[in-house]
């Protein structure tokens, strides 16, 4: 949420037990206007936790100013935008509660005692209710206060318990398939194609070569162009960009992909690679690694001026499935276009 | 379906514009008792379609039997295990009609005609209606002769048209969440990873090698054993292999990972690798690529026995990583271990 100044603090309600992990991932990745609070036993238990921090001074040393809009959000739905979030609070300004909604993939049925099917709902006038969610904090609050322990327990929705305490009906908003809540283990696969997907959209190639090969560069950058929307073509030592990684102290949320591009421009057709070059850079690449930095090796051949095309755009392919992949278990090999 | 022998026939119905596509997907993998039939502008007048062939003459050149119990499915639910198939059709033949359910994953809810919330389900008292689903063919074609074209038109459960038509209380039976329905382009990522996962189970290793280095095949063997469920290894020139897949005319469903793997038993330090031996490996890995197997060169260093099993554990994980990606870009590559 640090992306979006207009979110003032960021209350993160964790389960006793991960407290700790909690604490050292908001210090390594340096995030800012977080506060931490210990998790209830039940979902709506944690979310009234999380909001006695604005209202109760013995849950907080230092009380934090109460907002009149409140976002309630879940860490299982990774991908929530801006323009969601401001949707929702816009929405909750003037209705006092909403939230968002996506349409029923599955048709939904009731069953009986006896495990055969009651009946089943009419897809169309239902809709799946998903977060984020916003609310007039008094609201909110309110309904909280007013609820009973079974709803405390045994409930899940906070549209409910605004609608029930509070006479208030929640405006529901249309958000974005990627609002989708990460369940089963394929969620998970889904969700780090997906994030692989957005990295890929920036790269930085590294080369250790200087003017005469100008062309191979002008080539490659252009042959990834088509592929990239947003890079840059730097020709530095890859050492000194991963001191200068190092040295920002920017926090690397995500593994950074490094790859060295090696020019053969030798006319001699039986060049080879020793042995020595190749373990140099495994291990170089293994001590970086540790640094959340993926460098790779790529060779590319400069000699026969009628196949430069072909060369330039099989290590394009190359880098692009270096960057999509970010394996870590292919690091410090030499790939040859 | 074609693994499971008690199926007797399935029928595929498919989009007018699509039919070709499917003949050729039918012959290039040798499927058995399929048949194409073409499908109707809603899934209920696509189902129906499929059901007529085995009832009416004039939708079927040759009548097949009509059968006591028929299987409902959808191809965007890829992964149906046969234990949840036989598990509907029992439950068909007792209650005429059954459907696989899935617990809700987000609160369903029903909006108000001005896009406010009007009132949310229980979500305890509701599941997911997915598929496979099973009837007595007799119920569920009495169902579709029956119903309305507002049903055809705008309905999706069969489920449903059991219930009214039939007055069929169908079974519910527990699926497992693989059966969840492919609907948007992170559903396609899963499925991938699944499916690659499932095929990283199997592995066969090709190594050039004689007698003197089985240490190397052996500590690889059993490096590799603590990861894969199911191998073999085999001592034999890859081209052979290729060759024998080939004349085999075993249809390839699926990429097939070959993996060279070479072995550097010379003394010498400065040890190199020839441009055309590289060029060599890459040009073989170009050609078999175009018959869905993929190439890569693996080359295990056995100088310094001190480190040898540092480097089988390397060896084995980039085999795991080759196996696990398939990526068709890096095919060719000779990477080392």
């Amino acid at each position: 949420m640090e992306r979006i100044s207009w979110i003032s603090d960021i209350i993160v309600v964790v389960s006793p037990e991960n407290i700790e992990t909690m604490k050292s991932i908001i210090e390594k990745y340096g995030h800012k206007r977080v506060m931490i609070v210990k998790g209830g036993i039940t979902r709506h238990r944690s979310i009234f936790n999380g909001l006695k921090v604005f209202a109760e001074n013995e849950f907080s040393n230092h009380l934090l100013q109460k907002p009149e809009v409140v976002i309630i959000h879940d860490a299982v739905r990774p991908f929530v935008e801006e323009d969601i979030l401001s949707k929702v609070v816009m929405a909750a300004k003037e209705h006092g509660a909403a939230g968002a909604i996506r349409p029923l993939v599955s048709t939904v049925i009731a069953s009986a005692a006896d495990g055969c099917l009651d009946h089943s709902l009419e897809r169309a006038r239902y809709r799946a209710s998903e977060m984020p969610q916003a609310f007039l904090f008094d609201t909110i609050y309110e309904a909280y206060q007013q609820c009973t322990d079974y709803d405390l327990d045994y409930g899940t929705e906070c549209l409910h318990l605004a609608l029930k305490y509070c006479n208030t009906n929640a405006k529901l908003v249309e958000g974005t398939a990627d609002l989708w809540k990460v369940t089963y283990k394929r969620d998970l696969y889904a969700a780090e194609s997906i994030i692989k997907d957005n990295l890929s959209q920036q790269v930085c190639v590294i080369t250790n070569v200087k003017e005469a090969v100008a062309q191979v560069g002008f080539l490659l950058h252009e042959s990834l162009k088509s592929q990239i929307k947003d890079k840059k073509y730097a020709i530095q030592e890859t050492q000194q960009l991963v001191d200068m990684l190092e040295k920002s102290n920017i926090p690397l949320l995500y593994p950074v992909v490094l790859i060295l591009v090696h020019l053969d421009i030798s006319e001699n057709i039986s060049f080879s690679i020793g042995m020595e070059e190749i373990t140099r850079i495994k291990k170089f690449a293994r001590e970086v690694k540790k640094k959340n930095i993926l460098v790779y090796g790529l060779l590319i051949q400069y000699k026969d001026h009628l196949l430069l095309q072909e060369t330039v755009n099989s290590a394009a392919a190359l880098i692009m499935a270096l960057i999509k992949d970010r394996n870590p278990e292919l690091t410090g090999q030499l790939l040859v276009a």
